[in-house]
């Protein structure tokens, strides 16, 4: 009987000849990252010490990476001071794989780990962060822990008592119209799936449409499958990863990827046809709130938001600045944009989008994840309406309550920016 | 008996012929800026209406300016909810200097006062924050206010009950040094005057150094001024002012500049030559706590800002950026920058400073107060140091009690960027 990728990966990550759905494992970490959440990491790790008595060392600082990205610059003395913690931390144990608040090599994890060819395709990564299932765009399986776990992993280089998850295959073919793309995708995906329809179960997505898809929107598509329960979404490995790690990540060695078994067995099979997909929405105050854009056209925006884990890529920045070109953001609306990563912003910044960004009227921010939590900067008065590329749009979730958030591609977030009213990009 | 340039000024807006230091007079506004505590000024405005009857409105909205810096994007609920009431106001009032959140006119609003123009030689400005001084640069008596005096101008047009100010005369000679500057003048005369030093007086700038010296380093004196008590700095309107004017503000029509009498009189003269003067610092805790440069160097740095409404200009950052081209911040520093203003990001983008600042390893911030007040980003932590070109190092202005700041030139920021320790430009 066949596997899937994912049950390929874990049985050579368990030291199996094979495993299948619903099957207990201690499968060995490849990858460890956390953001500043590191400190309570720290403090569960430290506890095994004080605990014991033992004295205790991660198992592997190369495999573990921590990247500030949530609070960026630190909003506040207690971040700062944990900030420094985890410094001080990453510095006695030798943690290569550390991102500080930095221009050229900071960014929001989920944006440097591949970037920096962290992630290869076969690992099993570990993340304290819900959208680690980002990084099966590269082949791997990816998936969010809490603090607790992180330390059991820190400590024994293997994570414990992981349930084999059963997989959905998703089948997505067609070409993309115009100004339509893989956050149209996702978006309409977690509509048809529901926020809980993948709940434990993996995402495996194939078809012409995924094969022909840049890895930046490979990541987007990864990220937001947790939107539908996902414990990870996964792209098997293929070609454009290849060409993405050898080209984009700098990866000069050996490359194993995984593919799935042609007889795996599969949970279930959901087919995809985006040739006649329109610009999607998810509305307030669910991710699976998904209408198409002409049902909500015409609503009345006060803050846009282009940026994140999700779509602050530089295509995603590429598309949005050529519709913002020559236009200017409407009165009474708000524009923010804040790259992925110092690596997207430096590029930005040599193809003139952060100009144009400029120009146009929206503030351009330092990479982090910013407006997206809204905990800091970008934060929503009260009955106000913000339109995001971000991944969540729960209620609260840009820090008010008494807001609301509506989620949608670069495209749809650039034109709506120009009439301050949710505008459809292909009539724009 | 002649007049000093304070006195000429209000003599004219209070309609008399002369007057002298210690004089009460209802001298008319002719500019009135609110940044976000417009809305306690709109609170005391409204009050008048309730308490009277009344129906109040503004006594003439092209005089009022209201500029959104202190906390941009918003950081909170309450924040954006307030803004979203100046929103209101502003339309409903038909008040067009307004300047929104945005990238292309937005900025901190001792910054987009001058560049926009709005402030004139010979002009009464009242503002509610204490840096309006800054607008003494222009040859205009500008000093900073509460909300209930605000709202009491924008009620009336005149301010009420202003004693008019004794006047220190700063003459300054000689020709600054390489990589000595206005801000190390400034930090000088604070230590030199103390923190009281010019309390309730206005310091009057002159001397072939300030003759010879840009606007931009009028306005980060006359900012600072307040740091020595000062209800305002001044530098009569001259030859530099009108081709700031001109050139870089675009204004057209007709400037009238005022001039101190020849023999008017001053409290005081104080004499600076600059020609000889070091890089200075102003050390924790208190801005007239200045050192020359030799006496801290070396001392280790864990956050390195440059930007705000004292350093933040195109001359500032081209300082930095030259000095950083090819280097790299330090390990275990972090730098930040944030230009003044919209304008200013869009020129140092076009002049590639940004590029130089994200190479180097800066986090680049959108323009507002950030990091000067560290109430919602670029906070300290616990026992940690930094090194800045803003205008305050009370205990706690970067958000934390617990971490010390040092206040200094561009030149030197930047060059303990490279290094982690205070660094002396000259020798860098």
């Amino acid at each position: 009987m066949g596997m899937t990728v994912v049950e390929k990966i874990l049985a050579r990550a368990a030291g199996r000849e094979a495993v299948k759905a619903g099957d207990v494992l201690e499968p060995k970490v490849d990858l460890a990252m956390s953001h500043e959440n590191a400190a309570l990491v720290i403090n569960q790790f430290e506890a095994i010490h004080e605990g014991t008595g033992i004295e205790v060392r991660p198992w592997d600082p190369s495999k573990i990476a921590i990247i500030f990205d949530h609070r960026v610059p630190a909003e506040s003395p207690k971040t700062a001071t944990n900030q420094k913690k985890i410094r001080g931390f990453v510095a006695k144990h030798g943690i290569a794989k550390f991102h500080d608040i930095r221009g050229d090599v900071g960014g929001i994890c989920h944006q440097v780990l591949p970037e920096y060819g962290y992630v290869r395709p076969g690992f099993v990564v570990v993340g304290t962060d819900s959208h680690t299932t980002s990084h099966g765009a590269l082949g791997a399986f990816s998936f969010g822990v809490g603090a607790t776990e992180m330390a059991s992993a820190w400590t024994l280089g293997y994570a414990v008592n992981i349930e084999v998850p059963p997989t959905i295959k998703v089948v997505v073919n067609g070409e993309f119209p115009p100004m339509v793309g893989p956050k149209d995708l996702i978006l309409h995906l977690i509509g048809v799936l529901t926020a809980q329809g993948a709940n434990f179960r993996v995402l495996e997505y194939h078809g012409e449409t995924i094969r022909k898809m840049s890895t930046s929107g490979r990541l987007a598509v990864c990220n937001m499958s947790v939107e539908a329960g996902a414990t990870s979404g996964i792209v098997p490995a293929d070609a454009e990863t290849l060409r993405y790690l050898r080209e984009e990540a700098g990866v000069t060695d050996a490359i194993s990827p995984v593919t799935p078994d042609a007889d795996a067995v599969y949970e279930r099979v959901v087919e995809i046809d985006v040739s006649a997909l329109s610009p999607q929405i998810a509305c307030p105050h669910t991710v699976d709130n998904v209408k198409p854009i002409d049902q909500v056209a015409g609503k009345r925006i006060h803050q846009i938001v282009i940026g994140s884990c999700t779509n602050g890529r530089l295509d995603d920045l590429a598309v949005a600045a050529g519709i913002l070109k020559g236009h200017k953001v409407a009165e009474g609306t708000r524009m923010l944009v804040f790259p992925a990563s110092g690596r997207i912003f430096g590029q930005a910044l040599d193809r003139g989008y952060i100009h144009e960004f400029m120009r146009a009227g929206a503030v351009v921010m330092n990479s982090g994840c910013g407006p997206c939590l809204g905990v800091h900067e970008g934060a929503l008065g009260d009955d106000e309406v913000a339109l995001s590329t971000t991944n969540r749009n729960f209620k609260g979730r840009m820090g008010n309550p008494k807001s609301e958030v509506y989620l949608c591609s670069p495209a749809v977030a650039a034109a709506s920016a120009i009439t301050g009213v949710i505008t459809d990009p292909r009539k724009a």
